[in-house]
């Protein structure tokens, strides 16, 4: 049987991952984690990693069947373990300078028959036990990155009408052309597109704006930014100096806005797969930064029980333009996947904000942040508010605006 | 494509792991490694054990393609590395209880064609790291177990002249034999066997024999045994209180000879895999416990690199009588496994001795046990000296003999 997956564009995807990604370093070591159906793409990361110098590359690997065999006969004690061992083991891994490398790819709806509440307590009791490692990934103690296979499970979900191959090769090729590969030379293709971003970041941060404002079908929507807000965009120096690009693909500036001042209404562009279930035309109303009224089409329950979660859920703690003309906006695919959904579009996050995206956020204490304006909550949810239809202006202090996207694009 | 291996019987091999070489406990977790290959068999592993109760499955996969990616492409230093993360973290899982099941089952002939200094040189540093994890296993602070299954890459090599699927299927199916899995009840099958062993180990340990006396085609071989040498077989008491089959198969009952005690000849019986290469037809002669003149139609020259490991190398470290009926045996499969392959006939064992091959012997000192007669080495190489043309007498302090095996048989 040959694979439905074109090998050298594969390849070139690993390729892109390891040199452009991590720009994993002569000598340094290398964690992969990764679903076992995507042992294609990790052979050929492990080749790559071999040949750029790596220490040793040690991929642990996860898999669908096994996960479903927990819910389906585990015991009711054990939905409070887990693997503390090898997330305290990761977390060294991580302290010694190694490098790390998420492959994506399980189908997004795994978990979506069972039982709610097994769910959470596990991913509960993972979290707790990740923290320490997930810190020194999120606070780029170390040089990461995602990139993504397609899986038969999610090719399927993307493509219910298609015959599995075609919907892999379909969902492959979708991921090929998001993540930059599908050119003669990938390496060179994200070289110019992180000059790009780093291009709109830079004229952003330059502006300074105090507020961006929203307009289009079923959206007015006032952002003010957060004091200190600074802008991000593709390429990020690590703490140990090595430049990676943490998402492939990627296709966002974005920054932090002002938890307590964001006021009007906006209405979602795009459907939100969130833990299983999906969410769909979005309608929310903000006063002083809070979400007041929350209506959804689909998934009205969902979106509320998230809102719940704490007083930061009802607040934002990301803004995100991306033109309507991104490589994912074009493909018109629903991915059911964060990684790609969000770059679809410009968005906006319920939740957590990042520390980096403050000037000098590094050095900032929780409070600090606070301060200036960083929202704080257990949950950091993007959803899609941008289309063709959508218009934004950048507004200074003295209340002057800038024209920064017309109907979806870079004005 | 439809999977040639006998799905009910791997179902069954996956129980009979669970229930009989684990007894895994309630609450109890469990940490598996295997070859990716053998991805089936881990989930039906998975299933068993959390219908037993487990706590928390976890487990780590190798692959043997980017094992050799990183022969081809690892740089020269990276061969000293290894994942101490990761070992370090097996070490602390079974510290805090967890059990411990390997699948084997990768090609042993994976690392033939590799430079053997590389080779060496990243053993060397995996065994260094996983030296903590692995005296908790082999000291029996927990319950470990340790199964095969059929890769298609370890298929091909006992079956070089089948095509791959015939080759798997059987493989399979001298696996499920061997195991004991292709009868109606296996879990009573491994009762029955294990108190046949235990009962063959009762007896040979309430004779006290001074040595054992080997003769046959080519072989007339004294093994004296050590003071205070204790027969093992079948299941064993960990430490932690359960009752564990730790190899399966397992038809053996064995014991710990006298160091400086050995004297005579002996030839082997079957070839002796050994890190890629194939030794075969040896034939040695002992004086005073130490090998004093080997020989090998085949693979000589690696046989004296390891007589000349260190001293211990060249004396024994275990003496285990297996009779020549046994189901291994008589499948006649050269397995190139020593899992297998020493349960095929009785055979000795370069080297390393086992501890709890003495009475009272986790209470021992290495200096005690030195001074019983244990030999002590970086090694341990059992090789087969059986057959159906071996007679084995035991001797008595006083000079009087008693059959212990005819004709490769219990006499
Ligand atoms: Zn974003
Ligand atoms: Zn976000
Ligand atoms: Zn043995
Ligand atoms: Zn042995």
């Amino acid at each position: 049987m040959s694979s439905p997956i074109d090998t050298a564009k594969l390849e070139k995807l690993a390729e892109v991952a390891i040199k452009v990604g991590l720009q994993l370093q002569k000598g340094q070591d290398l964690v992969i984690t990764s679903p076992v159906a995507a042992l294609p793409l990790v052979r050929l990361l492990t080749k790559h990693a071999y040949i750029a110098g790596a220490g040793i590359v040690t991929t642990f690997y996860s898999d669908e069947e096994c996960t479903l065999a927990r819910y389906r006969h585990g015991s009711e004690e054990s939905f409070d373990r887990a693997a503390g061992w090898l997330y305290e083991g990761m977390a060294r891994a991580y302290e010694n300078g190694a490098a790390r490398l998420a492959v994506a790819g399980d189908n997004p709806m795994l978990l979506a028959a069972e039982d709610p509440a097994k769910v959470s307590r596990a991913n509960r009791a993972n979290s707790a036990a990740y923290k320490p490692a997930l810190e020194k990934i999120s606070n780029f103690d170390i040089n990461w990155n995602i990139i993504s296979y397609p899986n038969p499970s999610w090719a399927r979900l993307v493509f219910p009408g298609l015959p599995e191959d075609e919907a892999v090769a379909k969902l492959a090729d979708a991921i090929f052309a998001a993540s930059r590969v599908d050119v003669a030379d990938p390496v060179e293709a994200w070289r110019q597109h992180n000059a790009n971003l780093a291009a709109r970041s830079d004229w952003l941060n330059g502006q300074r704006f105090e507020a961006l404002h929203f307009t289009g079908p079923g959206t007015d929507l006032r952002v003010g930014l957060a004091d200190g807000h600074e802008w991000h965009g593709g390429a990020t120096v690590a703490k140990n100096g090595v430049l990676c690009n943490p998402n492939i693909p990627t296709e966002e500036v974005f920054t932090t806005p002002h938890a307590l001042k964001v006021s009007g209404h906006v209405s979602s562009t795009k459907p939100l797969s969130h833990q299983g279930s999906l969410i769909d035309e979005i309608q929310v109303r903000f006063e002083e930064g809070r979400i007041v009224e929350a209506r959804a089409a689909k998934g009205e329950e969902v979106l509320k029980k998230v809102l719940d979660t704490d007083e930061g859920a009802r607040r934002l703690g990301e803004v995100a333009l991306v033109p309507h003309s991104s490589p994912i906006s074009a493909s018109g695919v629903l991915f059911y996947n964060t990684l790609f959904d969000e770059n679809a579009s410009c968005h906006i996050a319920l939740g957590q904000c990042y520390s980096k995206c403050f000037v000098n956020g590094a050095s900032l204490s929780p409070e600090e942040i606070r301060a200036q304006g960083g929202n704080s909550s257990l949950i950091h949810i993007d959803w899609m508010i941008g289309s063709g239809q959508i218009d934004i202006d950048g507004i200074h202090a003295d209340g002057s605006r800038v024209p920064v996207m017309r109907k979806g694009e870079w004005a």
